[in-house]
């Protein structure tokens, strides 16, 4: 049995898309139960391995993070932390206020001793289907290269246990691919990673080639990985906006629309890097997955499951034994 | 009369798409004047308005860039920024090695008295066909506050006067719109920008909106800048290629291909930043100027008409007297 607490009340379009999750999760696992942290009168479930836990208030999506979490003592998110702070559940799972739910893992949950910062993680896609593993995605705006190196060596375990890569390539994310290239800090954590044995580094890597299979995991300060992330959701976004445009705007054109309009939705579909589950606060002394802020019932879906199979793979202790100090 | 020197020998297919780009630009304005600098065995044109001059070294793509420029002497890089500097030319025009371009603009054209550090800047599109400028892209991978500053008031010049914009508006680019938000650097930034009375500065910008005209002025430091820059180019040909394949991939798909080729054409010639010309060193007391590193004749012929316009409308001048010392 895995046990998992659950905010019900985070994300635009809760608790109807999380209690669909949750039904849909309990269903396919058999060896899953959830604690659901919620609002009684919004809760219409039912079934044994599912433990209700009235809160009276829940975390707004514009509050202000740590003042949210540091009064709000009796909301969803606050409490689903605090059963994974006492180790009555392995993981946690939201799609409420991303700054709130770090907020939560860094003061409820804790780091990891000796882990510096704790990194955003995340699954992105690549063209040829397999995606990769980025971090940080903006737990930590202003990292120092060893933040990188212990990214580097929490990613490795990520990828080998979450992913099954057997001995994930790691690159650093950078503005060339020679080891002169960068700022202050990717030169600096270059010349440490290259020296670690404990990890296959690969060197830097650039942007321009991130959907093409550049390494199994990609590493960068946070400030930087949120600005790629936002913008690679924006550039698919606008191109797929304008491809739309000319399909619609002759009649021509909509005849072609109409041929390749499934396969189209296919593209769209692998593109979409919500089918790969959360983001996952790493370093953490429990799990931590942000399910997507507009998330789907399938998306939230794919965090439970991405807790599951992180709690099943022992990740926090691994990282424990072997990051930790 | 402008007199624009050009480099005949850097870029990929060079002297050839160098040559045609100038016999089309002297043909088209008359007001023009070119003292071309390359190898005289691959020099075929004939014009009263062209004065060739013989160098006997050239600059390679992978030649280490400071060291190039000091000891390659009679290249036609280091002769063309000389030119420059000694006032024969108002401008000037390569395709050629990116950083010993960099290095020649630094170290031979020389800084503006006042201008901490010039920074490269490129016109980038958007949807809506406008376009936007976007600095610095890799001049200085390690830039302060007062970079930044200096940077959004050299973009406020260059968007009056080369792109027409009455009163540009200036968008700091940040992982999120609120003051608060991002590294140290952008922070500071950001309390430095909004206490300027001489520039229109409208807050922090966010990477998935650029290419919705966010701003006419998007202003970041060289790591973020470069970064930004090949993610956007590496995502929009890793998803044209995705689309491309989904056209090939079947008989349906193919006749809704050639159903929709040149329309599909006409947005990727509107994506295609090399049509608004080539990236500008800012800053510098000359206009240098880098055509794009793949150029045909048809971005070189951009890249000189760009500089002829910077000369024209006296961007140089106007820099020294309003951000310079």
């Amino acid at each position: 049995m895995v046990k998992i607490a659950i905010d019900m009340m985070g994300g635009d379009d809760a608790p109807q898309i999380v209690l669909d999750a949750v039904q849909q999760a309990i269903k396919d696992f058999q060896d899953l139960e959830i604690i659901l942290f919620g609002d009684e009168k919004q809760y219409t479930l039912n079934h044994e391995r599912i433990e209700f836990r009235h809160c009276t208030e829940e975390i707004a999506m514009d509050d202000e993070p740590v003042r949210a979490i540091k009064r709000k003592k009796d909301s969803s998110m606050v409490r689903m932390a605090e059963a994974v702070k006492h180790g009555e559940a392995a993981g946690c799972v939201s799609a409420g206020n991303t700054g709130a739910l770090m907020s939560s893992g860094l003061f409820i949950v804790g780091r990891i001793k000796g882990v510096a910062r704790p990194a955003l993680v995340v699954t992105l896609p690549t063209i040829s289907g397999k995606g990769f593993v980025f971090m940080d995605v903006g737990a930590n705006a202003d990292a120092k290269a060893e933040h990188l190196l212990q990214y580097a060596q929490l990613g490795h375990i990520y990828a080998q246990k979450f992913r099954g890569v057997h001995n994930p390539s790691i690159g650093l994310l950078n503005i060339g691919t020679e080891a002169a290239k960068g700022n202050s800090l990717t030169k600096n954590a270059y010349n440490l990673m290259k020296e670690q044995d404990d990890i296959n580094f690969k060197g830097n890597v650039e942007a321009k080639g991130l959907m093409e299979d550049v390494a199994d995991v990609v590493v960068t300060d946070g400030y930087t990985g949120n600005m790629i992330l936002k913008n690679l959701e924006g550039t698919a976004k606008s191109i797929g906006k304008m491809f739309k445009e000319t399909l619609l705007s002759n009649f021509k054109n909509k005849i072609a629309g109409l041929l390749i309009k499934k396969d189209l939705k296919a593209v769209q579909t692998k593109m979409d890097y919500a089918e790969y589950g959360g983001s996952v606060l790493l370093g953490l002394d429990g799990i931590v997955v942000k399910a997507h802020g507009s998330s789907s019932a399938k998306a939230f879906y794919s965090a439970i499951r991405q807790a599951k199979i992180a709690a099943e793979e022992k990740i926090v202790e691994t990282m424990r034994e072997t990051v930790g100090e």
